[in-house]
């Protein structure tokens, strides 16, 4: 019999690949090891149940684990650690149950996820203080708060994280700070972006401090007070999101190669250097599609696609993983904010770009329908051949027109092509140049000169 | 002195390139002749003013004659009405003021737009009987149901205007009904779109009488009743929005060449078979980017965009007008039905493809997050190449989706290469897997067996 798919990691990259490798091919034996107990959560979710919009935790669990075992005759293993992997013996060693044991496999898929970035601060382990990756931090910060009755709350990071849980926060009653040690906040998605966004955190009563690194925090037992450089202020609670970090240390250690954004190197099938060692998910790299190099962008789709993608190839179908242009949305209160691809100007000029940018505002709808409001649209492009490199756009409603942009960069069209697209028109929905062409225009025109 | 830019007619095509030829060559005289008095209006908005949304007429005008006239030193003259282009001599005769003139032109751009269609309708001519199509149609019918106060509405026609019309009256407080003579509304939008549009219209009170023939009107100077094959019931007041025809007369008088379409055939620089004659807009046609026929699809953005195009040609730079994928968007009361490309199979065979549908229903949101609704995704793609060939959605929010797949035809991305779309996610904007990735998959799936 034919040694089995064995997936080391049960979230959305794993179980994704699981599932369909299952379909494809009904005959392959596959064994997830999740060494916790949650599978295949919405992690983007979280934020939401601390706000109270989503009732109970186990709302965020796309399919629960009986579907796979009993539904999708996946071996699902809850509680079981991949604690060593023999790539040329095709063996994991799993500790989990009784004693630790080897398993062989064919195929091997590391969906070992991401976790958050704790800095060394000073009292990170003071009642709290809290970092949001897992399903059980979200339950903690769920209870703190209403068992706790916090009255203030320090973010330290702005960032997706932070600003949603400054959003949930502030619902729930609280007073949010948001510590910053860049002088912006939502840096992937430019300046414009970010100082729109900035100012409607302060319309919501959010305080920031930008361009401030936090040095730690002080209490005793319970967190009081926050210290950053030049001052400390109290505070009743903290929310640590200062980014992720991949969980490669497993494949590390069994002579996996990392790329050069620290994740796992793969190919465009998800493939590590070793042929039957995959790799997807927040601990893997991907292609970025403006810039041809590796990238790692830990977030859900890209895990989704990739375990998809692997499952069929696995099942005996070789597909490609897809490339990804880093394409993301937030909600920050009222406004939406979302960016696709380069937008960095050193970054763009790293990858042999030579960036122009334009930021225009526009209106969702004509002037004389009623229910308009202002978008903002930042779009790059290359002097030299005209290419589309990037955008971000933050408004009120529409931030997802990013995608139009996104698909753009998919199919390296120019500014001009850009502008050229015909796009849907009629007045409850759209100008008749949409925003995302407006921009386009202008950009073209300053390209040209 | 080199003789003028001439442009016949004063709406989106001919204003945009008189704008954009000044905005490019100060130096270049523009002479716009209007035959109306309304210029640079947005026909697209005429039905929210019926329903009461917008308050003037007047706020329909994009920019105003003197803005044309004083800002932009365009020789704007209204009441004008160009009666013969000699395109030898390179003149054009024009009617108004006292004596008809000619007028020299070094490039000309014919703008003249479309009309509502009028089949031989019985009693076409009483009192209560409109179309639209004009701001002055559209101020008679505002009037009509203001002043006449009609507890009733036939709609003859159940393409946008009639949709459109319909939820303007209800909301007018008429009783509605839509008289369709083939067996769907929103014939280029798909069956799953317009039997989804036509459920909505009948949970709005709308009655709807498809595959049924009008025959005419009757009364007695005022209409007082509705005549189709096999019945005839009464109603106070009827649109007829049967569709246009393209304003054609002018430039087949003067040898231009019309296209298959019966629209006036241009290149991608938007000219005619005379080198400096140029057409655009809703009398013209454009080059389908599917199919790269020619191809008749009067809408704003079509004309906007062919005319700034022509206007940047003639003061100097040579730009192609831009293909079209026949994207449009319709707003049906609480719902977004929106189109692009080849939906049709019969269409799609004729231009040499073997088109294989789906249509799914998705959320748009996750489950767990509030105020989700249904979207459903009709993807059409064809079988040898794998290439997307159209799509429609239709739902209560993100219609306007259908702009990801107007790009992806622009780019003729493969099914495949639309599934791997690096979109936005975040959950209050959309599931990981955004609708129209689903629909992708979905296809790529049926596609492979």
């Amino acid at each position: 019999m034919e040694d089995p798919f064995v997936i080391v990691g049960g979230d959305a990259a794993g179980m994704s690949a699981a599932s369909k490798a299952k379909r494809e091919d009904p005959e392959l034996d596959v064994i997830v090891f999740e060494k916790g107990e949650w599978v295949s959560y919405a992690a983007c979710g979280m934020p939401y149940y601390v706000k109270g919009e989503v009732d109970e935790l186990d709302d965020l669990v796309a399919v629960e684990p009986e579907t796979f075992r009993e539904k999708r005759d996946i071996d699902l293993r809850t509680g079981h650690e991949v604690v060593d992997i023999d790539p040329k013996a095709k063996t994991v060693t799993v500790s989990g149950g009784s004693e630790p044991f080897e398993q062989p496999y064919g195929s091997l898929l590391i969906g070992t996820g991401a976790r958050a970035i704790e800095p060394p601060f000073e009292g990170l382990d003071l009642d709290g203080v809290f970092t949001l990756r897992s399903m059980d931090e979200a339950d903690s910060i769920q209870r703190y708060v209403t068992d706790a009755d916090p009255g203030s709350a320090a973010i330290v990071g702005g960032g997706y994280v932070g600003i949603e849980m400054a959003e949930a926060l502030v619902e729930r009653g609280l007073d949010v700070s948001i510590y910053e040690m860049l002088p912006r906040t939502l840096q992937p998605f430019g300046e414009e972006t970010a100082r729109t966004v900035e100012e409607h955190l302060r319309e919501q009563g959010v305080d920031l401090y930008l361009d401030t690194a936090v040095e730690g925090f002080a209490g005793d037992g319970s967190v009081e007070g926050i210290e950053y450089e030049g001052g400390s202020a109290a505070t009743d609670l903290v929310i640590v999101g200062v980014g992720v970090a991949p969980n490669v240390e497993l494949a590390e250690e069994a002579g996996i190669e990392l790329g050069p954004t620290g994740a796992i190197a793969t190919d465009e099938y998800g493939r590590t250097n070793y042929e039957d060692v995959y790799a997807a998910g927040d601990c893997a790299e991907a292609e970025h599609v403006v810039t041809g190099e590796p990238d790692h962008v830990p977030l859900a789709l890209t895990a989704n696609r990739a375990g998809r993608a692997i499952g069929t190839t696995v099942a005996g179908d070789p597909t490609p993983t897809g490339g990804i242009a880093g394409t993301a949305i937030v909600k920050a209160f009222d406004l939406g904010a979302a960016r696709t691809g380069v937008l960095d100007e050193e970054r763009a000029r790293e990858a042999g770009f030579d960036p122009v940018s334009v930021s225009i505002d526009a209106p969702t709808r004509p002037h004389y329908y009623p229910g308009s409001s202002e978008l903002t649209v930042t779009l790059v492009g290359d002097t030299e051949t005209g290419r589309v490199l990037g955008a971000s756009i933050v408004g009120r409603e529409g931030a997802k027109r990013i995608d139009t942009v996104a698909t753009a960069l998919s199919s390296a069209l120019t500014v001009t092509e850009l502008q050229n697209l015909d796009l849907a028109y009629a007045p409850p929905f759209s100008p008749v140049w949409d925003p995302v062409l407006t921009a386009a225009k202008v950009l073209a025109g300053k390209l040209e000169n």
